[in-house]
């Protein structure tokens, strides 16, 4: 069934960062919204203190998460349509104007004829590639979605570039150093580099640098406090490895951690920059400043 | 006469940033709002490209702006004020509820005492200060307005913690390569390091990039296509010598070209940082490609 109007009762299948984006905006036109997730948490992918401030605002807005849920069927019913789903054993159903799937993408590599050409694919049936993009018949380049990592507009566009770049000659390569993820939710979410945990995963020592919204001027004139930013650096030299950001212009945010990260700059190197006063980009130089233990704004 | 009401007609006296983000706020609230502005444009400061983006919005909200026009004296009214100007070397009247002024800050050095302790004044007034925020007196400092340089917050908070560092015995000393300045207009505008007129007069040879908002989803998404960012780089290297933003978030956006600026960067480390879709941030990575000739959304 299609939308044809604002929906009362809504339910989401999937609470990945599409799920939530649409499901807020339905919650947003006063749809009583439900979230069917069938991991641990929704918005895998973002650091679970990154998920509490979204999840904070989306209990403000009414909006019901149901986790470990796995959606088994749905039927169309005469005023809409009825989902059932387990969760903890059980089955369950629930009764909704419309159920809306936001699960289930995967790489449309099937009917294609790759097999014909002699192009590999990996076990998830996606295409093998090398660091220039080039799949395993030696003049066809593949990028994007069909191809392993994240399935991101950007990451595919910076494929394209460097596939283009390789076909024309030239000896470039992808490097996934930087790679940012952002969500546009309340706040918005956007990360880029390594996490914490990732970094501690990798052997590095880590120092973070962690500055609040609430503690920034621009931040409390915009009526938008909740939320914070890290900043992921490596102990001895202050190399920034990443950073994540939840909060209002997350996504316009991460742009200068995302740069810092490409080019190998330290906390001192952001710290030392001035910082329009009053912007949110004070909060970058602030967490900085918070991890080389001399914050202006913080005990 | 202080503020009792929103005032149906508003004359403000100045239209540098702080008189043009508050008549705009005003205009906002439905007040007939008229500037008054002594230089030839408004928002000196800020190059003629940026000003036409905020004009072009101003006129849709009814704003009047004279320039050329030097306020003369106030009159109290019955019913609110009247403002007499000289402009194009005739005397006017304008009759308001208000008239708000926003021209004549200068330093406060005047009695406080600074002949009794030694201190040099410049000719305008303001405390000299050595590249570590000395005076000419050995063991007091100064930062800030009273200052020469721009009366920016984030300015004098530099300055103070340069100052902090030289007192507590650190070799660390002021340099200004990458103070930026925003001005909370619609849209927003913000600038740092050199314009392209301020490096060509350096005797750079200037290489512009420049990106319309108009270009970006996420601008378009948001119903905020006005304006443009211009990446200043010098021709030889693209090595990064300063930005000017004029559109949404240009607050947000400017801190990475800040970091660039102050870090030696160049248009290519800006270019091969992959950016995230769909975020404005992509307009500063495609103003950067513009540069290097090699953009991908414009001809």
């Amino acid at each position: 069934m299609s939308l044809k109007e604002i929906p009362k009762k809504l339910v989401v299948i999937g609470g990945g960062y599409v799920g939530t984006e649409l499901g807020t905006a339905f919650a947003n036109f006063g749809t009583e919204v439900t979230f069917l997730e069938g991991a641990k948490d929704i918005l895998g992918g973002f650091e679970k203190q990154m998920t509490q401030v979204v999840k904070k605002r989306l209990k403000k807005k009414g909006v019901t998460i149901v986790t470990e849920a796995v959606a088994k069927g749905v039927e169309e019913t005469k005023d809409g349509v009825k989902v059932s789903y387990e969760a903890k054993g059980k089955e369950e159903t629930l009764e909704a104007d419309y159920v809306l799937v936001t699960v289930g993408r995967k790489p449309n590599t099937e009917e294609i004829g790759l097999e014909q050409v002699g192009i590999e694919l990996d076990e998830r049936g996606r295409v093998k590639t090398d660091k220039q993009c080039r799949t395993s018949v030696d003049n066809i380049y593949a990028i994007g979605d069909i191809t392993a990592g994240p399935p991101l507009a950007h990451k595919a566009s910076y494929e394209g570039k460097i596939a283009a770049e390789v076909i024309s000659g030239e000896k470039s390569e992808v490097d996934y150093i930087g790679v940012p993820a952002v969500a546009f939710t309340e706040p918005e979410l956007a990360t880029v580099g390594l996490s914490e945990q990732e970094a501690k995963d990798k052997g590095f020592n880590v120092k973070v640098g962690k500055f609040p919204f609430a503690a920034n001027g621009r931040a409390l004139a915009l009526n938008e406090s909740d939320g914070f930013l890290k900043l992921i650096t490596r102990k001895e030299d202050g190399l920034v490895l990443g950073g994540q950001i939840a909060g209002p212009n997350a996504s316009d945010m991460i742009s200068e951690i995302g740069l810092a990260v490409e080019s190998g700059m330290t906390a001192e190197d952001i710290a030392l920059t001035i910082h329009a006063h009053p912007t949110l980009g004070e909060i970058t130089m602030e967490a900085a400043e918070v991890g080389l233990g001399k914050p202006v704004h913080m005990l």
